[in-house]
């Protein structure tokens, strides 16, 4: 697995999401606060898990509270990213005055709520295939704009990335195949032109093509759409002179038999595009 | 409904997330579709529901389009958002260089998928409280970040919008009752205080709290895990004195008992924060 | 009055606002200051009221300070927002780099300046209203891009604020009515249409649409130039039904007759965009 | 005077500027319009003086609908920038959908204000000194975020310029004199340590100052709070080995007296820091 | 070569730089042009060659007019990226207002020197190892904050890019070899944890190292400092079972030698790093 | 020299840059790091000079630290800007993460080596006109993005700045010539029209050129590609009434004499368009 200890580097882009994620739900300023809560009262801020979950985003939430700046609320959190936490379980404790708290609290949550979501949903998947070769690897599906987290959380999920950008691997599909001329020309042309420090995958969509791939020397080969039974045996063909990855409308009912086909790695773009929300809770005792 | 003509007003705080969009796909650009499709070769691009969906998204991927700059493929639409179409139907075309196309694709799809997959969802529950006078909500429950987004695609899925922003409507919670000295206090703080263009809503866990908030002049009572038997009991106490919203885990299968219990307003987190992607695809005619 | 305790959340809006100073007056730097000043010298700088004024930008200095960063002065304020000083009353002592000082000096002068004189201009009309029931509020005719800081001084010179943006209320004039259909169609549209966390307002020009407005169930209703007496006569056939806002070329010699006349908001575009610059300066003993 | 063809070329500065200007306005829409205008009604805005004035931000304006982006509306000048037009007077017709003129309004009008009040109030000070050799300059007393527009402003109005930034221009004051060792050693070390392109100027308070830096050999001396009096005697002192500068307390009704006694320049911080907004209106016909 | 159509997929990153570039340049505005050209000159600039080149920067200079917005000069091209041109060849002639034309020439120039001057520095590297199989690649050896633009210029010049950040590409240095063990741990720790799209290079300092990380597995070795004769022996002893880089000092003397020893990739910090600028100069003819 | 204590005033424009020097290079993080390092190590890493330079940068880099964020590693200068030191000299020690130096290693190095190198070369030509009374200045011939930190550095080796923007100095040239009807003439409207802190430049091109700049009244006379021998004699014809700029072609063999022949400035763009990058090199001890 690629995740024994997923980092994330703090980068600009992420401050920048941050800082849309505190504009929009600040706007001016929360007017029930300010027209109710005296301005030096104090208060402790608990999240709590209300579901059993991977925890994921402390980082991201210590970030976020380092943009707010001067005044943010001192948090200590309970259990770390990449934890299994049963429902109930303490996750965070906040310090800080009382309308900072429910100034921050609804964008604490959404983003603890979707990353811890992302993680949860993907460590089912890797939990799925526990004994076999298999690698649960995550695809470009992601929330526009989140990039970065989700694929974050699906590390702390267990899993490992797929490419992260277009500039971060060659995976040659049909219409690169189209417009280069066929298998053969475009492996060729992609060892020719792409940087040398990235694979050559190929999609393919049958037997014919996986030949092809092999022939023409890809290092990766993405099974699109395969049926177990086809995997098995575009393995046995393989017979380990390229990585075999399976992808196409698996789900957590049929991953294993993928996995037990031989795949190495198996693509799931459910992991970021369709993981429910994991419930997480805060209470303020003011 | 509120969606008669949904509006998305682009602003700023749209551009930048477009902007990390991009920035996050592209990296220093697609080096596949660099090495292997020639520099002039043009294509059409067209954009398919996998599903049954109703589409959103039409004005985020032309501003979309618009921020690519000079260039980027032109689009034309062949359906409009807000409009209810079948598993295979068209839903835009889009002409311009092979490479623009492939570099564009993938966070052409997360958006519309994103997107037309929270109008679809909110859509569901809009349809599963016809003939009823409830209107549907969404929440603060967004995806940070997204907010704008959100909130404009449950719209144009027929829902209505709960506040944008913590300075969009007063919503008194437990914490505040307990900083301003209970419902009556509170309320009649928040008279005082807050803007006037805004409503005065109050939380309530029980009947009591209802009575409190009435007495108090709140002129939205939420009413939170009540069930729809007591929602009706509520309904009625309250005859006419303030809107009526009920809140805490509805789902599909229950929002119409509480419809039918007289609720004015129905908040549903689930709208944003757990609807399933859209299934949207594209293909490419090199 | 809405002002007990204004609060500024810092967000990213007015970080950029703040950016955009800095950038502006230090260019490449202060060529005066690095050809004469030596590199090490310290200094104090004593900020000044130079006339009676109502502080107001405390926080607003405090956050352009940290957003200059490491090597920032440090900042001791000897007095509080909204705080009535006299001339020649200590504000605030700042302690640094004598160079530091001085590339600092015109910015934070210029920003308290202007949000003194804000709230200060407000602060005369909120006097003169004293003991009758009448709130001032403020318009959206704000300097652009200082939205949230014109509307934070108003707020500390004593008034409320009318609504932020365009989506933080519900204010239906002329053009709306024409297009809606006339008063009570734009009246029930808005309240199908519109979210529920808002209040319903009408601009009126006359008695007639006074009793349009009230019939089509308005929350609040604007008399746009209405004389006092005109507003008097309102305020009885509104008969409490509604919220009665008076506003149009409305100053100080004539305000205390409208609120005596019984309107509950008196709206005064001159508070921000009119106000003169409060008369502050600084001392810097080398 | 240095307003023959003023020129307001755009920069990312300003881009920012504009942006905020629209987000703060717009927030997630205008809820008004949404509700109660069909998305498909256009209409015609007007845009008029209400007074006398001088026209400024016609640029601005221009610059304001491109970043608006598609959709903005297209608008036709009546009035030209440094155009004095009367109460009535046309200045503008713009030509889009309702809604979008709606969203707009407020902005545009707050622009114009802003700049063209600066500009009417700078033309006043110029006017009262016509016939002499006297130039009104303006100072770095501008609204924080607002100095490219205000300087623009002030120049559509007559004035010159005087140093944009703190790397435009070495104006040496007490703090650089107590620093530098005296006017001699300051006036030295400016032109030793000062780009050259940089005219040196010294700010005296006294006719012994004035001899100081005659002598030293400053290129501008700067006479802190003269009187007209005493800006004669300084400047029969002086004798054409320095441009005369008066500064401090200049109002209309003095101005012209500091102008007869000679001065090359009159310093005014009221252009920027205290212009009343000039009375600007729209006009929608729908 | 990687560069058969280099392609510059314009991104929010590189708007950024080119915005950076306009606001640094312009200020608050040419004062020059605005105090001597009238305001509706125009002109056209011509952009010529003053040594032989290879010219890389078209589409930065059209994405740079995009940037600057209505009023932009017109460009029309003479020669296309990756041409060679000798001097005094044209490059480009644009046309527009005289105002414009010289407040963007420095930035144009500045723009276009560099990067063709990177492209042209490349080139001779290039040409040098014609005729073997070698390909030069650059490194991370960039300008800070034109990553994308200096690796676009390299890509224009002949060489390949090798990885463009730190998550495109995997190089183990003696850090982490150090870090994981030794260089069979880091190889095996690398296969498991790292993403499966990226090669994994090693960086060795001897043949010791070399056997080492080809038992191991490694994709790529990197060779550091090694002398041709070195490379030539790493070579044979590899057999082809990686990719061969050779690094460290080399430089136009002398890389034909590394060529001919049979490395696969040279590595060239200097194409960056120390790339003298290309003499482009403008004429305007007014 | 203008360089006595030159000072980096810390500015949102540099944040700009340094954020796009991080972003570029960190992506999603570094693969490398995150497969094979501990998510604890600790680590050191020397900073060293790798040839004789004068050190520029160390505010660069302490900002570049503070913009990265909590978890930054820890600096300690051993040598200040400006210095000059040999091989092997000591630069800094950062202290921190294992994984947080690698990941700021590159971005680090590649801003050191850049201003250093500006200022290393400009040194150079700073030491060869030692004892005269010349100056050398920069042009703004910097790259793009960059002028700040350029100019910054030239100062750091001892140059003087020439203008920093388009707004900070009047320099004619022969469009501006051209368009305003000759010198007598253009310098005539540029003492009318431009700011007054700004001296008034010509350039000429022969000594008709210098007399009309002289006889005008030109404050600085810049002489484009005379020899020496004509400096000296355009020095004579002066005779002290404008300062005197020698410009175009000047090298390190030339620039002396040119200092000789009497300029008050040498302009050498060659400072920042054609410096080489300084060889600093980072150790890390695990």
């Amino acid at each position: 697995m690629q995740n024994a200890a997923p980092e994330l580097v703090p980068t600009p882009h992420l401050d920048t999401l941050l800082d849309l994620a505190l504009a929009e739900d600040l706007g001016c300023g929360d007017v029930t606060a300010a027209a109710l809560v005296p301005r030096d009262a104090v208060a402790v801020m608990r999240v709590e898990a209300r579901q059993r979950l991977v925890l994921c985003g402390a980082p991201i939430v210590d970030r976020l509270l380092w943009r707010f700046g001067p005044g943010a609320p001192v948090i200590k959190w309970r259990a770390a990213d990449g934890a299994t936490v049963e429902a109930g379980a303490p996750l965070a404790r906040l310090t800080g005055r009382l309308r900072t708290l429910l100034a921050l609290e609804r964008t604490l949550l959404n983003l603890l709520q979707r990353t811890s979501g992302v993680a949860t949903h993907t460590r089912a998947f890797v939990d799925a295939v526990e004994g076999t070769a298999a690698r649960i690897v995550d695809t470009r599906k992601t929330l526009p704009g989140w990039r970065m987290l989700d694929k974050y959380a699906t590390r702390v999920g267990g899993a490992a990335n797929h490419r992260m950008a277009l500039d971060g691997g060659i995976l040659i599909k049909d219409n690169h195949l189209a417009a280069a001329g066929g298998v053969a020309a475009a492996v060729t042309a992609a060892k020719r032109n792409a940087p040398h420090s990235l694979r050559i995958e190929v999609e393919v969509e049958d037997m014919a093509g996986l030949d092809a791939a092999l022939d023409a020397g890809a290092d990766v080969v993405l099974l699109d759409n395969f049926t177990p039974d086809q995997v098995k045996h575009a393995v046995a063909r393989a017979g380990g002179r390229a990585i075999i990855e399976a992808s196409g409308g698996i789900d957590l009912s049929t991953v294993r038999a993928f996995a037990e086909a031989g795949a190495d790695l198996i693509a799931i773009g459910a992991l970021t595009h369709s993981a429910p929300a994991a419930d997480i809770a805060a209470e303020i005792d003011g």
